[in-house]
């Protein structure tokens, strides 16, 4: 299959995750007004969002509908022929792929959507537009930064990962991952029979892009756990918990994890109950003979949380959305 | 060319730069002391130094010398055979390559050297060790990270980038770490003639991995500007600051660039005048398509600092150290 | 002269400064928009404001004016009866003394006005109104905290100093604080003539509510230095500089002072050129026997400016502005 | 009785707070390499520490005992007789006052010592040695501030408050506090039947110098909840949750109070079982006509917690130390 292509087609990048609310102005009030994204535009109904240091048109979408759902986790891929050559070699490790043409999206090129083993939905594009900001108030004075920072709420930097979830096996997803996409497993938890139960899969020097967890709670093999923004410091995730806490909304932290090691805090959209992750701090893995951290189960106490509030237990099955449509190989 | 490889060769990321001081013992106090470094190992008279989060053997090395300079600057390969590899494409490029035998430097496998033209001596190597720490005093409890944090003084988490200078044409090294080492352009100043006068260059997500600056005020073709660690957040810099003023050691700073988005302290090792850049913050660059980002020689009121105290006029020319050899091409 | 009170009257703390701006328009949208203050109501003209932090009704009032000019410094005293009781022990003293009936001022009661020997105008008032908060989308959740934080701008907690200048001698305004208001010489400089050049002065456990700098350069004397907004975390500071920045606000700085300790942005208001001193970190003197530190000039690298940028030589003189009239004793 | 003054006495701080522990050396391991406090001296097996920023000559002390305990806490008084005038005070209210000659405390002059009703030992002092740091490597480069900061472990700036805790009523202590010491009411909480069960009380501009606790949980009436340090920045509490985990301390947090508005983190000394509040932000209280602040018991959602980790319930109960002796009227 390999011999098909000079050079294997790569994901470059997390691009955006598309989300349907079913309260959508009290989400577009929560990304807009309390997390401080800017919006790109507006389309037929779906509001284009960004933060002030993402460069690309969006990398967070919301449109109205009667459940809270993603619609797609997008990713960028490394060069213009890699999309076509996903499709390939997807369709010949017997994925149904679907072709989205340019402009579909707003600001973006032809794409793929195609699901996972588990369900959940994902596009890979290369082509999108990066709108230079020109209105004086809200354009940065740096050439490098397209909005200005700190104009309202918590004003995380840039977009950072997506972590999806599951109730059946997480190898099914993982393994998906590493041999269609290109991920590579940073660090993964394994269970006393061997199972890798989480991990945390970067194709960039992120720790993570993407993080996968296996849990019976949860209710399909096909969530969404959270979705994640990143601030360059630890004091504005303390910001963020004073702002989220004036506005009356929900969250969890601030903590440390050490798997990661990251600073959190875990909000709540008032709106679609999607878990949005304001993080920041964590490290990068430069070294291209990175061996993969293993943990167990028992480590977890320090894993998870190096230090502050974590969720309480059984709090994460009721609060991740559904992330896919229910299809035959998610469910074994 | 390029047909001599299935795949070209390719830098993984900084490895380390390898000090000569001629105050071995201040220089000793002021990075294992003053900024925190720890000690991996010290064999015949090099001291091997890394980081709390550095997870290679060493990133720093410092031995003594009559005068201070910079031995080599070392960079790790991609992958084990493109040490090797790199020894071909550059003798093809016309480039003097010598052969450094595994063990020769402390933790690290077969490598190779060679001069920029510029006369800067760089290093390519692929394996090297990463020891892990024992002793329960030093090691952290995480399995992701290799020491404590915050030990002793500034403790930053890793070794982030290099900048060297020269007095010849910036684009002599510019182009060659582009063409034969695969360095992408992130950031750069043109000058009213069109000369590239400075450029932030990199083979990671980080804006840069090496910078450099051109200016006719430098002593040779082959200074060294400085090297720099990275710190988690911000407020570390100003804490960085209050630890180098209580030392006694020079420093100028804290400041934004705006090149980089970056925070920084420049302090200056009483043993070697080496000038150590104390750096926080900045951006990363995931985008495959990323537009280099040009800067005039007007726009560097903010484009070199953003705010802050910067270094006074002429400083720079006096406080570079020797980087290299001086070798034909380095000066035209 | 202090026989006449069973307790000589006290001052509690600074209140506010009533300044005049000569374009009010943009002091409004500097004050307002980009440091953030809250508006507690505008009456006649004059725009009462306040930080979320502060209790008081307002702790700056701007109205519009031909030249820009601090009409007042106001400060609380400790007892109801200690208005009055100031009015008699300065009338003794030979100061001049104006009764201001409540009302002139919104918010406030009954109150005196009069000049320090170098002109500048004092208030003393004791009854201030202490509004609440109503509107939930400014109103804290917390009880003991009037407004949200981080609604706009660099959202500073609270007003903390005063810093008044004189080109006369410093002594003429430091003995007149001391003895007739009670304020204690906390830090203090020292000319090679024993001259007292500066003093940093206070009532309160804050190193100053007020300090004084005497220095012919200046234009008269009795000019404002700066007015001062406390904010909790030094990282509060750098993102202040973020902001100003962006909203193409003159400032100076970040960096640490050595007398008081204290982190520093200093901001020029666009409007009326009133420099405000961003602020966080300092200590507080709690002891009853305090020895005030003596500095020389000679000390003054470490003293002015523990590090950071400081203003360029003579930048002082130029933007002070004018803080009361000329009067006799003020020339000598 | 209060006549016989013609200044009532006043209380111008908390001094510091004797130790009793039954395990000195990992204590003092604790304070001095977790904690980072200094030690001025050691004398007849009693150790003498203080902040960097403690200008007095001791803030802590500990010694070795059988059982850990708080020997005593003590208030410096306002003025050289006050301590006399405190004597007289506190015996016509009937407490037994003891008198503690000077030297009996290294660098304390003549003192006294009581109970109060609940049986927590008191100390009021005047005469304290402020000891000048010499060693050029622990002395600050600044005449204000005594040690340089950030020599080793959290390295706060200066000792804070003190919180004690009782199982009979809140009142018996806080009446006392208020009628004897001057000590005022900044914000309390009330229970449905009326009674004030926890206050926050100062003589100072912070919210709170002591506070006060009462539950029945609590072993006796005589319990200390915790001491507390106080450190420039949010930042620096989340250093110290780092510092503490990699050190094996148990701690909770951290977190943001409601009441007193202030970023925590709760340690617990290894040896003594104490429980050392690392403590930053907060606000102070300048007003003279402060309005104490009321809370409900169902108000304490935000009150205790505004956000982050707290005690798990009945933690509390089982780690306060005995700070006092069963005296009469303790147990009603």
């Amino acid at each position: 299959m390999k011999k098909k292509f000079d050079v294997l087609p790569e994901i470059a990048k997390l691009g955006h995750v598309a989300l349907v609310s079913n309260d959508l102005e009290k989400s577009l009030w929560f990304f807009e007004e309390v997390v401080g994204l800017e919006k790109t535009t507006e389309v037929d109904g779906v509001h284009y969002l960004r933060a002030w240091g993402d460069f690309e048109h969006h990398t967070l979408s919301i449109k109205a509908g009667p459940e809270p759902s993603v619609d797609h986790i997008a990713w960028k891929a490394k060069r213009p022929e890699d999309v076509n050559n996903f499709a390939i070699l997807l369709r010949d490790a017997g994925v149904d792929v679907t072709e989205v043409v340019a402009g579909t999206e707003t600001g973006q090129g032809d794409a793929i959507r195609f699901q996972l083993p588990s369900g959940h939905h994902f596009e890979i594009y290369y082509q999108m537009e990066k709108p230079k900001v020109t209105d004086p108030k809200l354009k940065s004075v740096l050439k490098n930064q397209p909005y200005k920072a700190w104009r309202k709420g918590i004003s995380p930097r840039r977009f950072d990962h997506v972590n999806i979830a599951t109730n059946a096996q997480a190898s099914d997803i993982v393994d998906f991952l590493a041999e269609n996409l290109g991920f590579k497993i940073r660090e993964y938890i394994k269970a006393p029979d061997d199972q890798v139960v989480a991990a945390w899969m970067s194709v960039t020097a992120l720790v993570h892009d993407i993080a996968v967890m296996s849990n019976p709670v949860f209710d399909t093999s096909h969530e969404l756990h959270h979705i994640s923004y990143w601030s360059d410091n630890a004091q504005d995730i303390l910001r963020a918990a004073d702002i989220l806490r004036e506005n009356g909304v929900h969250f969890v932290g601030p903590g440390k994890h050490g798997i990661s090691q990251a600073m959190y805090v875990y909000a709540t959209d008032p709106g679609s109950g999607v878990r949005l992750e304001l993080f920041s701090n964590s490290y990068l893995i430069l070294d291209p003979d990175w061996e993969p951290v293993e943990w167990s189960l028992e480590e977890m106490e320090i894993g998870f949380t190096y230090w502050g509030e974590q969720a309480a237990a059984g709090e994460d099955a009721n609060t991740t959305i559904n992330a896919g449509s229910p299809i035959e190989q998610a469910i074994k």
